[in-house]
């Protein structure tokens, strides 16, 4: 049996391996925690994720090792060959970096760098290791800025959309239609996909473009900002992403299942929206499941994940909603 | 995190671990075989279907259980109180018992009980344990039947339908789109479905009027011959069915989740048909992994376990497939 290696065992891990064993694939993560929810359907290796031990027993018989986030240590993806490869994880990683690629490839971003060069306000956030809105501030007024920190212009965008494509190792590509997402407290609710009147052909190009750049192998998202019907580049996620669940029950391929058709060089599928989809996700608490599969047509998904503020436990999609649907969703979801 | 049990650990019990893992449920297998292909998504408990410590075993801190086939003894299922209930398996495991079934209910069937009263030639069946076309065999010319067999008319039909569907515990049913079943040497090879033109109506009359009989609790199957644009009952299967396997990929709620939301008293889902689909069973070799990818709109379903001559190792459905989409993955899964 073919046995996919994952450094990381959250639900992105554990989406996957719910994609890749009907393909008759099994699974490994390697996590930290014990509790990690990937183990419910691999094995669990619990060790850091720099573990070199632990990522030679990660890596041990597998025919490829992936990552279900960004912050892997390069030198550690690179010991074990991790597809997608060492300069979309460097880029993926650092928001300096990223910015700079767009940059290079004559994509629009907003202004970045120190506070001189965005003005203010500005969001101040993190080099490495934020998500969710965690390691970011508004700055109204000059401060020193840490090494460690990047400006960024505040943006009076009218709405974020993510376009998230996926590159086999042949160079193919493939994008799903963009979606329109909806965050609160820095953290992602809702997701509308087929974004209305999205300008797909140019976010597909931004993703292409720099898909090529890196040589990307695998799943990638950008989180882009529209401003006066132009696109900016705001931030690029290396793997499957949370704008993108809404593929599982409403695409004719998943994220999932095509991240791991790219990086076991097998051929990529379709990608076209079955129906107009609604994702909420289930952040900190979840409603009774029963509440939620009386929803007519709700896609349940739960991560096997313990409640703790903030955290993402899960997310229903909803396939071709009304207006009343998606309200009585949202409002479920708020713990209505 | 709630635990469902499941006698037998096949690809049935695979698939609906697949579909329950989501709903953030976990799973325990029962069978004896410790390659059981379940255990790739659930725990395995080791051990003869009948026996007491590994029923308990597999009981123990269960929500509910359930089963993946009709031949597990009914009172192993009753000590752990399994749904379907007993009633369900007694009628579901004895092909005199399920035909007196359908008598005593009004529905048609073709003639059946000894060769005096079936006339020549006859199909002489086992009355229990038979599968896949095993335990049977044409008979010609008077002979003496033993005990455990039964004798069933010829019947020249036009096509092979079956009608599944499922029933709560609060008795509220719902009925997936009727499937067209092609078989070869006694395996269903290719199911269709929605059927065309086929007597939906009467089908699902059939089926509530069997699943309301037994007090049915979770997905119930009844493979039905159209004879002159008439409906013969021939068998059920009180379980998840492989006539169905159709409606993971194709319907909006699968027939694993639907026996898994009625069996755990949650809302039922709704069954109506995506697309028109295909679904083409994997028998004794698996084409590569590759090839079938590279159909369009394929979605593959492997099931883990070593080829043998006659074994079912996967299913791949087409959604909306034309004619010759049909035929070139027929012909990979009959080994061209």
């Amino acid at each position: 049996m073919t046995t996919v290696g994952c450094i990381g065992g959250g639900q992105l891990g554990r989406m996957l391996a719910l994609a890749g064993v009907p393909l008759g694939l099994s699974f490994r993560f390697l996590d930290p925690s014990p509790d990690a929810c990937a183990g419910d359907v691999g094995e669990l290796v619990v060790a850091p994720y720099d573990d070199p031990d632990g990522l030679d027993r990660l890596a041990d018989g597998a025919a490829v090792v992936t990552y279900e986030f960004e912050n892997v240590p390069v030198p550690a993806a690179e010991r074990i060959g991790a597809l997608p490869g060492a300069r979309s994880l460097e880029d993926g990683q650092d928001r300096l970096r990223e910015k700079k690629l767009f940059r290079s490839l004559g994509i629009p971003t907003a202004r970045f760098g120190s506070l001189a060069e965005t003005g203010l306000p500005a969001l101040v956030k993190t080099r490495r290791l934020g998500y969710d809105g965690r390691g970011q501030r508004r700055v109204d007024a000059a401060e020193p800025l840490r090494d460690d920190e990047l400006a960024e212009e505040l943006v009076d965008f009218e709405r974020e959309l993510s376009i998230v494509g996926v590159r086999g190792s042949d160079g193919r590509m493939r994008f799903w239609p963009a979606g329109e997402n909806a965050h609160r407290d820095g953290i992602l609710r809702v997701t509308s996909a087929p974004a209305v009147d999205a300008p797909q052909g140019e976010a597909e190009a931004i993703c292409a473009a720099v898909m090529e750049e890196l040589g990307h192998v695998g799943v990638l998202a950008v989180e882009l900002f529209e401003v006066n019907g132009r696109l900016l580049a705001n931030e690029l996620a290396p793997r499957v992403h949370n704008t993108a669940h809404w593929t599982i029950d409403g695409s004719q391929t998943s994220q999932f299942e095509n991240h791991l058709r790219a990086i076991l060089r097998l051929p990529l599928g379709a990608t076209g929206a079955l129906a107009p989809c609604v994702m909420v996700n289930l952040i900190g608490t979840v409603p009774p499941l029963g509440d939620l599969l009386g929803l007519l047509g709700a896609r349940v998904h739960f991560y096997g994940k313990e409640p703790r503020p903030g955290r993402k436990l899960g997310h229903v999609t909803l396939l071709d909603p009304d207006e009343s649907a998606v309200e009585g969703l949202v409002a479920l979801a708020n713990g209505a």
